[in-house]
């Protein structure tokens, strides 16, 4: 199969995401008293806002991770699948900590949390997979000198795990680290891969390139 | 018509319906023992595991199908509206096993079956019609030798009646059958059709190409 | 804009709106016994089966409309956002149908109708406007001696006025008229319209065509 | 990343957004008199209309000004995260308005104007970022004599600020003034940046033309 209905599909699930966490701004009393309500309900909009970033920013990542790839096979599709079922459940936890942030959150920051750290491991197996079948699956040669851009793009799995860890104490600051994890990422990306022709002037291998054939499917 | 446009609809219908999934994940109560609560929604949980991957495996099957055409003609619109008909439809069997499967789910499981059921019958009636209308529609020629894998690619429409019946006994044994009919299709999936010049290699014959021209609309 | 873009949104649109209806299928009440529910909640099923097919129907044929034009411009996107704004509706009265066509339902197959009504008109008036201005936006020449066919597809309309005035003595006429409405669009749909080589073999004038300009936007 | 990643994702993101105001349409009591209870729904009926022809308008917009980039960098990624998190959230106020029009709205119309006048920042920040960055981003030159037409694009920016203001007194009035506000841009629109064969005729600079190529991601 080509990158671009995966992309396409991907994109899909991620838009119908990230809009799905509207419904955790909408009013349930249907009260009178409209500002005040709004005003308590202030943890909405830490959830919504939070959300709506990690889940930005997670389709941001998922471009640069697929922009790598020449073809996508069998295997892929299926972590693909479990990375975006990962992703749909980033809803649920949200609404968790919209209901609870304001007292006794620590169930529903942990939840998060651990939604978050599944999501962080899908993308580093689909990453190391990449690595390790560049040959067969990667579109262009990736550059050593930024192996350690690499290792920076994984810091978020350890900033999920310490959060969901502090989660236990304050479930506030776990919240906030979830939101500047977020931020960290608007600056912070997976590399660019090499081009062809900057492959070729710094004398590395590329990978077998029959565009289109997938060693499966 | 071309493939193009239908696999975009027929992406985004899947899409949608994947995410909507995660609305079965939604605490009701709003209780202040989130982890208690957290704890005891575990059949909510399977039910968005199997559903996730069951709707996944299906968006996977439905781009192997679509990937067979050359053109969509009227009729084969019409069947795929009745395919989505029915993969639309999975989140309502999802939240009555969710609802039900910690005690007296059977009427939820045969619920279940009958809708996986009815999609899988939608998906066989497509194959077999794109084989007999092959020179009007399809793309690329049939692998013979490959016949037998369509038997196996059918073998799930076997295996969601039997968990049908099984659910009238164990909704518990239905739902792992469910399950694991997902798991089957990560390995099995419809036949790679053959590349022009592998038609003309073997020497058969190849369907009157004329690209874009759908015998009607 | 060239029509690419405004199927692709089109598209989002009809797929979102289609698979919201399920959400008319998803239990209310909760209570234990399935299968008692889901038999009397036989409403449900008719009404999500007529209008799934009905938004399917109305899919295929918004892709018989666009596929006539060259470019969109502004007035035709407006109509279109008019046309979405009906569609989208669509899962409205379809709820209010399920909740009351058991007994007493008049009030709801009537605005069933109502909004269909005003979609068929949103259609016609986007096909009148192109027929008026087809030098400018149209993709290729309307072929004369299927006016007929214009004329047969418009029936629809007619048949949602006359199931509107249905309603008011007996809303599952009505609702079987519109069901049935839906099957006729299986079978009925707007005249492909003639191929270059057809327009200069019948000596026809051709809409002067430089594509990617429209008058406006 | 190329811009077309970005209108496709956008697009999936505004359609859903449209789509998700049908739900504030349900019917939540499900009494009997349906006929009565849809006569005194009207706020519902206003607030679908104008939020949808809003988001609508917005689509619009958006592509006008995605249509003026060669190509997306991070910056106008994370501002377009941005102006899409506005956009999402649009349904909230739009549920508050349908709840309270009818009496005592005020501080559900002054939070449906502070979204939108969010949005309006978001759009104006991505539409000076392009002008200032043009060598760097842009596709095509601007045309100065139509700077005028830049600068009543901006007037729903300062029309929604009135509209706020005017909340305080007369939420049924700020209500007219966001219809009306999305009225005027069926009308009003970004101007179309210049072709590069006009460009040349006029004797003005081309951004330096690489196509496909950020300054950075």
């Amino acid at each position: 199969m080509d990158t671009r209905r995966t992309e396409a599909f991907s994109d899909g699930v991620f838009a119908v995401a990230i809009t799905v966490l509207v419904f955790g701004l909408l009013p349930i009393g249907g009260g009178k008293h409209v500002a005040q309500e709004e005003f308590s309900a202030w943890p909405r909009y830490v959830a919504y806002v939070v959300s709506f970033l990690t889940i930005g920013i997670m389709w941001l990542n998922h471009h640069a991770l697929i922009a790598q790839l020449r073809v996508v096979n069998r295997p892929l599709l299926i972590m693909n699948l479990f990375l975006l079922m990962g992703v749909v459940a980033v809803p649920w936890p949200t609404t968790l900590v919209a209901d609870h942030l304001a007292a006794g959150a620590e169930a529903a920051t942990v939840t998060y949390g651990l939604v978050l750290l599944g999501i962080s491991i899908a993308y580093s197996t689909m990453w190391f997979y990449i690595g390790m079948r560049a040959a067969d699956v990667a579109q262009r040669a990736d550059r050593p000198r930024e192996r350690l851009k690499t290792l920076r793009f994984m810091a978020g799995l350890g900033g999920y795990a310490l959060a969901v860890g502090v989660s236990f104490f304050s479930p506030g600051a776990a919240m906030t680290m979830y939101g500047l994890i977020a931020v960290y990422y608007f600056f912070e990306h997976l590399p660019r891969p090499m081009r062809r022709a900057e492959v070729v002037e710094a004398g590395l291998d590329l990978p077998a390139a029959e565009p289109g054939v997938a060693s499966d499917l």
